[in-house]
């Protein structure tokens, strides 16, 4: 954090102010020179920081009043492009770039895989060196986590190969998983929780126990892919409810569409919800739970993004659950390791179902990797990592912010998440991202077009940007290559 | 093996005359008389030996001739109470028993969980320290394994854990994989497979590729209880055909269940089947396939016990495959370790399919397993560790048969496996093992009730054993315990 520029901990602290509600909306932020005076700043550094806040689209200056804060605390506006209607119920039909997207690893590098992976040559310019700092300090925690799971390797008693796991996991696991969500609010026990092969397969596990093949299940438009993916494959229908880069699934949408159709379940990533960012309000989780009640619907809850709120923890929407409706999914491999394959469901009333599907599809899960797990979590180390990725993710975003800001065309908008990985950039409504696909790979540049966040023909101009990696002279490249690609 | 008798040297050996065709069936063997002078050995040696394999059903003593070779080489005829007809495809209904079975770590042990990974007391009597021999030897191979996987695990780069799993899984991995096929016969490449999480997992992709909800799968009977289990779950008929203990999936009675039903899709399990220890001779594997061409069925060959063959490694169904209808399913779980999670599929005509259903539902596995897996393979600790556990599995088998034979009553009958890790039982008809699992289980021993190996109420006089485990004094007298629930 040493790096970090006065402007941007200027920033930091009133975006973090306006989060808290120390300023409501529609509020007046103290005047630059109450700021000036107040936090010994000089005036340029202060102006920097509102006129960042005021480009984020978080406040507005009104000629000779001040800068004040607006609506939409998180976000530049982004129109919902096409989704605004909810469309009938369909089979899912997805194209072959969403399997190439996800075979390039899910496309949270802008840079094709093997030139991600090497490390960059311009490490010795100032930016470069700044993020191998970040790095450095985020890999320690990947270190600390090898070294558990080794230890849990080697501890291994003789002939513990002979054995599979339990059913539902490694119970110490469970136990640590189980004290977490009672932080966030969740009353749960070890018991509640079963441990899978990552929140992609507890998602498939979810539908598979909540839903039968040609059921209709409701998802955010836009949406996760890998939502959209497993849909098709289990040949169920999906109504896409359209859902706001800040506020997230639109629950009087849903509820219309209830009306209409039989709905068995809606998956709903409550917390930084890919590819927006977006974070549901208290007000809409408590529609969601009401409408799940009566509708008899399962709401899948996608909580893989939960710990990496800039802003602290969200509660999980399972929190609230009352009457076992809510199938929480979860994994570390957003958090922690995308290596690790363990990640957990705890599904409520269909608990005994899940554990009974999972034995027969996985039969178990690596215990060495969950026993290491378990002790990296119990010694704090998992703590530790958390806070050390959450800041690294923020200045991620802000280079990403900052670097848009300063070289994309003026007429794009985009989100600015309060967590998780990616943001969602909209663009004039004559690019077309999808098409770009292959002509960006051409040129080393991965991207994930809009397009594959729907099973409908939306978001054409649209695209997901991640900050999961530092915002190298490479990547840095990539997008001004990108901008060359997508304005032709 | 310096801890063998001469007379179980001598049994070995004539076993290997006999399988590798010294002595053809209905052939005398050399007299005791003339053994002892060609062998060196004493006439109780020889004798012994003799009457072992006259116990084993391997050949029989006719008055004043001599031993002669018996048809079945591996078994001890064990008919097939109940399951010589076909009956008509039917929904799979499997009782909560098999998912308290699968539960206890699939019960290769009869001992429950807890009191089998403790060191047996009784480490100090003779017995037990030749287990304890046997089983070092065996834990090298593991012990080397996680070293492999520890030194992959260190050495992965900085920010690996940012990036997933390619989707077909290691390349590396594959290639060994594609290699060791190779010697088997199998004309494969490392782009043919397809990394898992189990063979579990494997079957579950074949069976969704292949297969349609409501379709008709024909399985042996007595057959794998998780594919049962599979079948049920993902609400696919099944149509069981006969298997013999010795010879396996009856071919002709598979051709007349094709011709009165769609079949689409027969797994079988061509290398040591469970529960029986079956082989399939090659005009079997031929006529599946002339089978599976002429109604455009897929084979799914289960080929996890294909390594643990004593008398070497049978070649995989898959090896005659010219038309990719064979689905080649296996992992490591039982010839290396069942803590690693990682198998493989090579799906011929489906591969694509099936890639893109694993990563749908699973995503990715772990690099840094697979990597650790790939070294060991390529330093040739597999091979080592295949040697050892092979003979080590041969030893406990016949400690089992010795048990057995002294120890039960005489009107039981049980297959003796050249592979694998378990044998198939036969009580008198009254006897009902299902029935028996509780009372079993409150002392201590669980067992695998024959009725779990079929969808119909076949086999509930029958029984699988395991001799995956040493024969230690607390197995010895859970067997013995076994014997007094079961006459009651």
């Amino acid at each position: 954090m040493s790096r970090e520029y006065r402007y941007q901990r200027l920033e930091t602290w009133l975006l973090d102010g306006i989060a808290g509600k120390r300023w409501a909306v529609g509020e007046r932020l103290p005047s630059v020179r109450e700021m000036c005076a107040e936090q010994q700043l000089s005036k340029a550094t202060v102006l920097h920081a509102y006129q960042r806040l005021e480009a984020r689209g978080l406040v507005e200056a009104r000629p000779k009043s001040g800068y004040f804060v607006l609506p939409n605390t998180a976000t530049r506006a982004v129109p919902l492009t096409g989704s605004d209607t909810v469309v009938a119920p369909a089979p899912v039909t997805v194209s072959d770039v969403v399997m190439d997207v996800m075979s390039r690893g899910a496309a949270f590098d802008i840079l094709a895989g093997l030139q991600a992976q090497r490390r960059p040559a311009q490490s010795f310019s100032e930016q470069a060196s700044l993020d191998e700092n970040i790095a450095e300090a985020s890999n320690a925690g990947i270190m600390a986590l090898n070294r558990s799971v080794g230890r849990a390797l080697r501890s291994q008693t003789a002939n513990a190969h002979h054995y599979y796991d339990e059913p539902a996991g490694d119970n110490v696991l469970r136990e640590q998983l189980a004290q977490r969500y009672r932080r966030y609010g969740c009353e749960r026990s070890a018991e509640d929780f079963c441990i899978t092969a990552g929140c992609q397969q507890s998602l498939f596990l979810a539908l598979m126990v909540s839903c039968q093949r040609g059921d209709i299940v409701a998802v955010e438009s836009p949406g996760f892919y890998g939502v959209l993916q497993l849909l098709e494959q289990l040949g169920l229908q999906v109504v896409e409810i359209p859902a706001s880069p800040v506020t997230g699934l639109d629950a009087d949408s849903l509820a219309r569409a209830l009306q209409q159709w039989d709905i068995r379940a809606c998956v709903v990533t409550p917390a930084y919800a890919t590819p927006t960012g977006a974070n549901l309000p208290l007000a809409t989780r408590k529609k969601l739970l009401l409408l799940a009640e009566q509708y008899d619907m399962a709401l899948i809850e996608d909580d893989i993004y939960g710990e990496l709120g800039f802003l602290g923890r969200p509660d999980p929407l399972k929190a609230e659950d009352k009457t076992g409706r809510v199938i929480l999914c979860s994994s570390f491999s957003k958090s922690l390791s995308r290596d690790l394959r363990v990640g957990w469901i705890d599904a409520g009333r269909w608990h005994n179902q899940v554990k009974r599907l999972k034995l027969v599809t996985l039969l178990a899960s690596s215990r060495f990797v969950q026993q290491g797990l378990a002790s990296f979590l119990k010694d704090g180390g998992y703590d530790t990592h958390l806070r050390r990725q959450r800041e690294q993710l923020r200045l991620q975003r802000d280079q990403l912010v900052n670097f848009l800001d300063e070289h994309w065309a003026a007429d794009i908008r985009f989100s600015v998440p309060e967590g998780g990985v990616a943001m969602w950039l909209q663009l004039p409504e004559a690019v077309d991202t999808l098409a770009a696909y292959g002509a960006a790979l051409s040129k080393g540049v991965v991207i994930t077009p809009g397009s594959l966040f729907s099973s409908s023909d939306h978001y054409r101009n649209c695209l997901r940007l991640s900050f999961l990696h530092p915002l190298t002279r490479a990547r840095q490249d990539a997008l001004k290559t990108l901008m060359g690609v997508l304005s032709h």
